[in-house]
C-alpha cells in the first residue's frame, strides 16, 4: 500500500515554519510595511505614510477586480483621449493593516485636482473628471456609484480590495494636448469611522441637553438683577467650559483649532500621489456616429458593403454608420417607480432616463409587449404634434428612433389607432430626422402566420410612407414553412419572405457560432442598393467564450461586442435590455435579475436608489465597456478613412485586439497598443 | 450548415418581458415587499415593518454563508445544549431594499434578551449568549468579530448577505431546562448610516468654535457692568439658540427629548422577532476531557483499546480520552506584536493567547522552530520553579501540556541546558499533574539520522523521568532504512524503531486516504499495554473531499474531523498551527496566509486588531467546528457509556453523521438527528 494512495505525493514537506530553513516560508515579505512603521501601540496614519497602510495601484477598465484582487506595483496613470471621448481606469486600494475601530479597516480620502494643460486649459474635476467605486453586483464588480468630488471618503474593509473607476469625460471643444493632475489617497485618523468623531446619538442628545440648560438660564435676558446675571453667567461658563473641554472636542481643544491647516500639510506629506496624464489628441469622435441624411441611407450602405467585400476601397469612413438601439422597459419603470401610464410622473422618469442613456453614444427606444411577440417600440414618449418629438428627434446624440406602432396594444386594428398611426407617420415622415426613424413591430418571428402578420403591418406603414423602414430581429427562418433546405439556409433566405416588408435585418450573432465565415451568406441575401441593411444583436446567447455583455465575463469580452461588429461588417446593432430587472415595486429594492436569464442579460445601469438618495441611474461597468467598445469603433473608422477598411482589420487582428468570436484580446494591452497606433498614425 | 453548431438549442425562447404570456417571467414575485409597503418616495423604516425591508432567517453553524446566499423562510431558533456546551446557529440578514443614504442598504440593530426559564433561571446575554458578525476572509466566511450587546448595529450592503454567528454557552452549574428568548432586529432610520447623524468633522469644529465664542464672550464674569453683562448674555443667547435650533439637532429640537421612548415603541411593533428556545438538558461536558491520574494512563489506554476492537465491552466510556493539542508560534506573536522574548510583554502576549485558547477544551502549546525540524514546544512559558507553572498545568481545562525540551534552541547540549532540563523535569514528575505531560521533539523525522536524534533526547528525558512520555509525528518511515517491503509498511513499523523513545505516535490522516480499515494496521503495532497512544494530525493533507479545517471546506467538513477521531478511535489530535499567518510587525496588518499552504491551514484564530480596536483574538469559523466536534465527541461518549462504543459508532453511521473520510454529512441534519437521538436516549 503506497502512502500517496492517489494523492499529490509531491508535496511532502510538511507546512511548518521554520527560523533555519526548515518549514515553509514563515518570514517571507514583500517589504514595505515592516520597515517604516514604528509600532506605537495602534497606527496613527497623521504619523505613517499612506503608502505604509494600504496597497495603492492601477488597473485598466476591462479588469473585473474582485475583492480579492491582488496588489501589484503602482504607475502612474497615462491615458490616450480623443475630444468627446470617455476614457476610464481603475484605481485599486487594498489595506496593508487596519487603522480604524470597529469593524472597517480605515477610512481613505481622495482628492483630485483638475487636470491642467501648459497652456492653461483644464479638464475639471467633478465635470470632466469623475470617481465611482465599484460595487460587486452577486459578487461581480460592476455597479459603478458616483463618489463625492473633489474629496471624498472611502470605508476600506480587512483582507478587501477595493476598486475606484476614474472616467476622464473629454468635451468636443477641448483643445488638444497633454493634461495633467493628480489624485493623492490619504489614510484618515480612525476618528471618522469610530464613536468618537461619528457621535452616537445619546452623546449628542446629551449635547442638546447641556446647551439647552445652558440657554434656559441665560433667556430671557432683560429683568434680571446684577447678581443673577453674574450668576447665571458663572452658569453658563462653568457649563460651556465642561462642553469644550470634553473628549468630544479633544481634537480641537488640544491645539486650538490649528489643525486643520496642519492637517492639510501632513496629508500631502504622508498621501500617496497617483499622477494622471491625459493626452488629449486632434481627433473629435462625431457626436452621433456619423447619420446620413435621408435619403442617403442606401447609398451609403451600398458603399459599405462593396467595401466590405473587397469590391471597392474607399477612404469614405464618414459613410461608415455604427449605432446601438436599445431598450429601455416602460412597463419596469412604471412598476418600480410606480408611475402611472401618462401621467406627468410617468413622462417624466422616461425622460430622464433617455437623457442619461443618450451619454453612452446609444439611441434608447422605450417598449412595451402586446400579444405574442408584438412590441409597442417608441424612442419618445410624446406624439409627433408635441413639440418635444422634435427635440427628440433632432437631438444629435440619437443615430435612430423607433416610431410607435399604436395598433399593437389594442390587438385589434381599430379606425382610430390606424388613424393615429397614420398621422403620426404623415407629421414624421417630411422632417428632417426622418431618416433616422425605424418601426420594430415584433421580436423573432417563429412562423409563417408571424411573418404575415408583419407584412401586414409593414404594407399599412408604408401605405403612410413608402420609405419607412421596419426593423425585425430573427435567429431563424418561419417553423412552418420549407422553403430551404436547412435550418441555416432557412434563417439566411429569411429576407426572401419578408421582401420589401423590412429593411433592417437584425440577425442574432448567436446564430453564427464560431463560424464567422457565415456573415458572408447573410449579407449575400441583403439588396444594399434597396436600402436593406444588416444589424446584429446578443441576448442571452452567444455565451462564453464568444462576446457578450453577460455579468461575470472578462472585461475584454464585454467590449469585444462591439469590435465583432466592426469586423463583421454590419451597421447597426440593438442591444435587448437596459432595465430589465425582476419587477419591483419600490425604486430601492434589492436589484433582482430575472429568472432563466444569465446575470446581467438585459441590465446595464441600476436604479440609483438602491446604492444612495440619489435618483440617477447607477451605470454597470458593462455599459462603459459597450461604449468603448463604441469609441474603438470610431478609431478604426478613422484608421479606415486613411488606409482603408482592410487595413483596420489587419490591425485588429495585428494588435490582438480581435480575430473572431473565440480569438480576442484576454487582457488590456492589445487594446492599448491598437488605440496607440491609431494616434501614432492619424494625429496630425 | 445548422444555427445550433454546437450550441444548446433548447434555449429558443428569447429572454424577453411579456405582459401576456409572452417573454421570459417579468412580474414574477416572491410577495412580501410588494403587497405592504406604501410608496411614498423614500422608505421610512419607522413607518414600515423591518421583514418588508431585510429578508431574515436562520442556518446552522456547519453553513458557510457566503455573500450571495439566497434567502429562505424564517424559523425560529431551537438548540439543545448540554451543561459546559456552546452551541451556535446563525442568524441571516440581507437587505431587500435600501433605506440610508450612502453606499449602504441600511442599519439594521439586534437586540437580545437573556433566555429565562420557567423557573427563573437566566442565560444572560453578553456572558451566555454572543453575537459576532461573520466576516469573509479571502472570500469565505470565517472571521467571528465580536458585536456589541445587547444591543448592536450592523450596516448592511445592497445586494449582500450578512451572517450572525450567535452562540449559547451554558455553564457548568446551570439548570437544566428549557430557556427562551427573543433576537429582535429592527431597521434603523437612514441617520445613522448618513451625514445628518454621525457628525462630520467640518460640523462639529464649526460646533467647537461657536460654543468657544460664546465662553469667550461671557468669560470672565467679574469686573463688568450691568450693560456688558446683558449685552453678552444677549449674545450667548443668539448663538446658543442658533445651534440648537440648527438641523444639527433636529431630531431632539422638535419633540422635546420624548423621541427615545416612541422610537423604543416604534421598533418593537415593526421588528422582526425572533425566538431562541435552548433546551438545556442534565448532562454535563468534564470541563477537560475526563482525565487519568499519572499512572493511569497506560491502564486507560488497553481498556479503551480493548474495547475498540471489541475484545472487551466496557460502560466505562469516563476512560475513554480525546484530547486536542493545538499549536500556537511564538515566533509569530514576537514578530506580530513586537514583543522581545523574556519580557513581560512576551509573558502577556504568550499568556493571553493561551487562555483565550482554553474556551476551546484544547490544550495549547508553543513552539518554536530550532534547526532542521527540531522543535521546542512547551505549553506554559514560565519554568516550573515559578509560580505560574502549577497554575497552568492544573488548570482543569488543560488536558495535555508540552514540557519544554531547552538544549533544542542551542543546537549543541551544553551542560547548562541540559541541567535546565533536569532540574525542570524533576520538578514537574512529582506532581499530580504529571500524568498530562508529553515531549515534543521533532516533527515528523525522515531518515535515520533523525530518528537517532529523538532516540538520543528521549534517552536523556527518561534518565531524569522514566515515565516521561514523548510525542513524535510522523507520516513515513525513514527514507533511507529498508527494513519494510514498501512504504505503507515502513510507516506503519516506525514504533519498532521508536519504542522505548516514544509513547504518542501520532500519524497524519492523509496516510490513510480513503482506506479507513488502514486504521487497524497502525494499532496493532502498538503495545498500549506499555502505554502507547495513537494519536493523529491532519495539515496541509488530506484534502477535499476528507475532512480538514482548510477554509473554503465545508462545515461538516471541518466538524467531521473529530467525527474521524471518534471512529477510529485515536486518543488524541495535534493540530500544527493556530496563528500561523504571513509575518507581521503590525498587529493590525492584514492577514495573508503563508504562501504554498492551502488557505486557512494553521490558522484558525485572528488577530483582533486587524478588526477592530479589541486585543482579544478573533476566533474562526473553523475553530468553532472543531469545538463542536469535540462536543459531538463527548455525546458520543456518553452513548457509548450506556450502549457501548459499536452503538456510538452505528449511531453515526445510522444518521448519516460520518461513515468514512469520504461519505460523511453534507448538510446539518443528520448532526442534529444524532444529538437529539442521544439526548432522548440518555437524558433522565
Amino acid at each position: 500500500m503506497e502512502k500517496s494512495g492517489g494523492k499529490q505525493v509531491s508535496v511532502v514537506v510538511p507546512p511548518l515554519e521554520g527560523l533555519a530553513g526548515g518549514g515553509t516560508a514563515y518570514g517571507w515579505s514583500d517589504g514595505g510595511l515592516e520597515d517604516s512603521i514604528l509600532y506605537t501601540g495602534e497606527v496613527d496614519p497623521t504619523k505613517v505614510p499612506t503608502a505604509d497602510l494600504l496597497h495603492v495601484w492601477c488597473m485598466p477598465s476591462t479588469a473585473n477586480i474582485g475583492q480579492q484582487e491582488i496588489p501589484r506595483p503602482l504607475d502612474n496613470i497615462s491615458l490616450l483621449a480623443a475630444r468627446n471621448e470617455k476614457e476610464s481606469v481603475q484605481i485599486v486600494l487594498r489595506p496593508k493593516v487596519s487603522w480604524a475601530c470597529s469593524g472597517i479597516a480605515g477610512v481613505v480620502q481622495m482628492h483630485c485636482t483638475d487636470l491642467c494643460s501648459s497652456s492653461g486649459d483644464r479638464l475639471a474635476v467633478g465635470q470632466s473628471l469623475t470617481l465611482r467605486r465599484v460595487v460587486p453586483i452577486l459578487g461581480v464588480p460592476d455597479a459603478l456609484v458616483p463618489l463625492d468630488l473633489p474629496v471624498s471618503q472611502i470605508n476600506l474593509l480587512p483582507g478587501e480590495t477595493t476598486a475606484i473607476w476614474l472616467s476622464v469625460d473629454v468635451p468636443p471643444g477641448q483643445p488638444p494636448g497633454q493634461y495633467e493632475g493628480v489624485v493623492s489617497i490619504s489614510a484618515l485618523k480612525g476618528e471618522l469611522g469610530c464613536t468618537s468623531q461619528s457621535m452616537p446619538k445619546l452623546e449628542k442628545s446629551e449635547l442638546y441637553r447641556e446647551l439647552k440648560s445652558c440657554l434656559d438660564s441665560v433667556d430671557p435676558v432683560d429683568g434680571r438683577t446684577m447678581n443673577e446675571l453674574v450668576e447665571r453667567e458663572k452658569y453658563t461658563t462653568s457649563v460651556l467650559r465642561r462642553i469644550l473641554f470634553s473628549p468630544m472636542f479633544h481634537e480641537f481643544s488640544s491645539d486650538n483649532g490649528s489643525t486643520e491647516m496642519m492637517d492639510e500639510d501632513a496629508l500631502t506629506n504622508l498621501s500617496v500621489l497617483l499622477k494622471i496624464s491625459v493626452t488629449v489628441w486632434d481627433f473629435t469622435l462625431p457626436i452621433t456616429p456619423s447619420l446620413p441624411a435621408v435619403i442617403g441611407v442606401s447609398h451609403i450602405t451600398i458603399f459599405m458593403l462593396l467595401e466590405l467585400h473587397g469590391i471597392v476601397q474607399l477612404n469614405i469612413s464618414f459613410f461608415i454608420v455604427v449605432l446601438i438601439a436599445i431598450m429601455i422597459s416602460e412597463t419596469v419603470i412604471e412598476d418600480r417607480f410606480r408611475v402611472e401610464h401618462g401621467t406627468d410622473g410617468w413622462f417624466d422618469a422616461l425622460d430622464q432616463h433617455f437623457r442619461w442613456l443618450l451619454q453612452y453614444r446609444i439611441s434608447p427606444f422605450f417598449c412595451r409587449w402586446g400579444d405574442s411577440m408584438r412590441v409597442l417600440a417608441y424612442t419618445c414618449p410624446w406624439r409627433a404634434d408635441h413639440p418635444k418629438s422634435d427635440e427628440y428627434y433632432s437631438n444629435l446624440r440619437l443615430a435612430a428612433y423607433a416610431v410607435p406602432y399604436y395598433p399593437i396594444l389594442s390587438g385589434s386594428n381599430s379606425d382610430a389607432e390606424k388613424d393615429s398611426l397614420r398621422k403620426e407617420v404623415e407629421i414624421l415622415k417630411n422632417k428632417a430626422h426622418w431618416g433616422k426613424a425605424y418601426f420594430y413591430l415584433w421580436d423573432e418571428p417563429l412562423n409563417a402566420e408571424q411573418y404575415e402578420v408583419i407584412r401586414s403591418m409593414s404594407r399599412e406603414i408604408r401605405t403612410y410612407a413608402p420609405d419607412a423602414r421596419v426593423l425585425t430581429t430573427y435567429y431563424c427562418g418561419p417553423s412552418d414553412v420549407h422553403y430551404a433546405p436547412g435550418t441555416f439556409e432557412a434563417f439566411v433566405k429569411v429576407p426572401n419572405l419578408l421582401r420589401p416588408h423590412t429593411q433592417i435585418f437584425c440577425t442574432s450573432e448567436w446564430v453564427l457560432g464560431a463560424r464567422e465565415d457565415l456573415v458572408k451568406d447573410i449579407t449575400a441575401e441583403l439588396r444594399p442598393e434597396n436600402g436593406e441593411e444588416w444589424w446584429t444583436y446578443v441576448c442571452m446567447g452567444p455565451t462564453d467564450p464568444h462576446p457578450n455583455l453577460h455579468l461575470g465575463m472578462r472585461g475584454t469580452q464585454h467590449r469585444a461586442v462591439m469590435w465583432r461588429v466592426w469586423k463583421e461588417g454590419g451597421t447597426g446593432f440593438l442591444y435587448w435590455g437596459a432595465n430589465c430587472y425582476e419587477k419591483a415595486t419600490v425604486p430601492s429594492a434589492e436589484i433582482r435579475f430575472r429568472r432563466g436569464l444569465p446575470p446581467g442579460d438585459g441590465v446595464l445601469f441600476y436604479p440609483g436608489e438602491v446604492f444612495s438618495s440619489s435618483h440617477e441611474p447607477v451605470a454597470s461597468a458593462r455599459l462603459e465597456r459597450l461604449l468603448s467598445g463604441l469609441q474603438d469603433i470610431e478609431y478604426l473608422k478613422l484608421y479606415s478613412s486613411r488606409y482603408g477598411r482592410e487595413a483596420s482589420i489587419a490591425l485588429l487582428e495585428k494588435t490582438g485586439v480581435y480575430l473572431g468570436p473565440e480569438r480576442y484580446a484576454a487582457d488590456h494591452m492589445p487594446v492599448d497598443l491598437m488605440r496607440a497606433e491609431i494616434y501614432h498614425t492619424c494625429h496630425s
